[in-house]
């Protein structure tokens, strides 16, 4: 049997080097792509990079999945946050709750995101892990999109889902480096992405064991430990994988340092960002967002000539459901 | 050749299968352990787990290599700290200082770890990640142990080294969880145990990106911003792994909760100790000892029939190099 699946999986990987990415348009993204990955595989290459040695990783707002009009997880922090609210009546004055309860983008986007993850961070504290990964599951089974009518994890994208798979049958390991908390992704990333839980890198809240009926649980605390954007995915990473990527796919200013580290390592590196300009498939923003800006980052791929995808031309589909 | 190579892996994990821990003698321990990977790789068994949830967590000292006279660490920390010690005049008053250049060791055992680390802590900042690598690295490669005038790395447990290598060909994942810190095993850890850098859990000292000669790096911090011990322990395989362990493997009361909550988890559970009992061939030491102490979890061990190894009966050998 272990044979059988040997020879099967040997079968699949022939055919998907044979036919990589068929939701990517031809075009200078899709062979940037296909050249570094033939040239970091291509045995006694100069730019050849051992199996072990090759680590992908991949922002999840904007990257892999959508993140207008707000990012998913602070529409669910919302809903849980106005379930804890008559628990907390010292949020009455505290702005990040007033933006949330009147829905006001601007305002949430103007806080930036550490006073909406203190406020998440109180909501769930006090939960056990378990408790709280409940209501992230039952959340994302009912929530619907505005926009799209469907679950939120319909919206993950096609033609990045295929990179993931054509990355990993080429000896790649693929990370999600996220600055959402890892909770919020773990559940749902090996079916939608093929990343297990221990790949998923994000922000951290405090948890702390304690015994419940002489039993030892994880108690979340109302603290975040660790955010996991900007300048903090580099550490993220450094912490999690110890060995510094060499490909990185961001969307915004939020994964410029993660694309600026691994491009900085020594031998052939791939930086590559999303650009959402594809109003009416999905989104169009960019320099002026306040979710998901990409401003620097932008500058700084075509200083140093990252790729740049277009959502618009360079991907054939952006969901698996369109027709 | 990747079909070729198919096949010797497959005839290599029946040999493993047919053979395993050769270093064991046969006993309760060795059948234990055998019993239960059985128990949980047979498909249609009532124990079975599917491999991506055969998770299994190591401690490193005193569970995969020795610990005794002090944790290796900080004998490497002692020659860092005595080099940094001309740029901190301020540590004449720190009695960790003074416990680690009079080498009072029960003064050491007393003040704990956390005086120790900080002190280590600020040793090393300033330093790149970079620079600290290449520190641990120059000091393995000329350290050698007070008794047995090797490598440190020469001193790791060969019975353990099989376990490892045993239950990976029964799919499972292989994890350190140490009170140490990451940087100090990544090293070396892959080729000792073949556990990459990705696998390592441990305890975290701040780092944070910056820019120099208009490169970022990762520059270290003096503050320790997580104790992977005792009750830290569940908390870094939360946040590392995401997944309960199924076995989890330790020899001191510094491993008692990562103990618990493995076992405390639904389905069968393997939770094992390693006894300190052979002063002729490693060393001998548990209630008593400042080091490695084996009180509180040796009583849960007998109390919940974990498995509890005697170095002394259960192994043949101790070290690879032995005769």
């Amino acid at each position: 049997m272990r044979f059988f699946i040997c020879c099967l999986l040997s079968a699949w990987a022939v055919l998907c080097a044979a036919q990589p990415l068929p939701s990517w348009n031809e075009g200078a993204a899709k062979s940037g792509i296909v050249e570094f990955v033939k040239a970091v595989t291509t045995k006694g290459g100069k730019d050849y990079v051992p199996p072990a040695e090759r680590v992908a990783t991949f922002d999840n707002d904007g990257t892999l999945w959508a993140e207008q009009p707000m990012y998913f997880q602070f529409i669910f922090m919302l809903d849980q946050v106005k379930a804890a609210a008559p628990r907390h009546p010292e949020w009455k004055d505290n702005a990040a709750f007033q933006a949330l309860v009147k829905q006001d983008h601007e305002a949430l986007a103007k806080l930036g995101q550490k006073p909406l993850l203190e406020l998440m961070g109180q909501g769930n504290s006090g939960m056990t892990v378990g408790e709280y990964d409940k209501t992230i599951r039952d959340w994302l089974a009912k929530a619907r999109h505005p926009k799209f009518k469907r679950p939120y994890t319909d919206l993950t994208y096609q033609p990045m889902k295929e990179l993931l798979a054509y990355l990993r049958a080429n000896g790649f390991k693929t990370y999600i480096v996220s600055g959402g908390s890892v909770e919020f992704m773990r559940p749902w990333a090996e079916k939608a992405y093929g990343i297990p839980p221990e790949q998923v890198i994000g922000s951290q809240q405090e948890v702390k064991l304690e015994m419940k009926d002489d039993k030892p649980v994880l108690t979340r605390g109302p603290n975040f430990v660790f955010i996991d954007d900007g300048p903090g995915k580099p550490v993220g990473i450094y912490r999690s994988i110890g060995r510094r990527p060499i490909a990185a796919f961001g969307n915004s200013d939020g994964d410029l340092q993660m694309l600026q580290v691994t491009a900085a390592g020594e031998g052939r590196r791939l930086a590559l960002l999303v650009h959402h300009d594809d109003a009416e498939r999905e989104f169009a923003y960019d320099r002026q967002s306040h979710i998901g800006r990409l401003d620097k980052a932008w500058d700084e791929a075509k200083a140093k000539n990252w790729i740049v995808v277009s959502m618009k031309s360079d991907w054939k589909k952006i969901f698996s459901f369109e027709k």
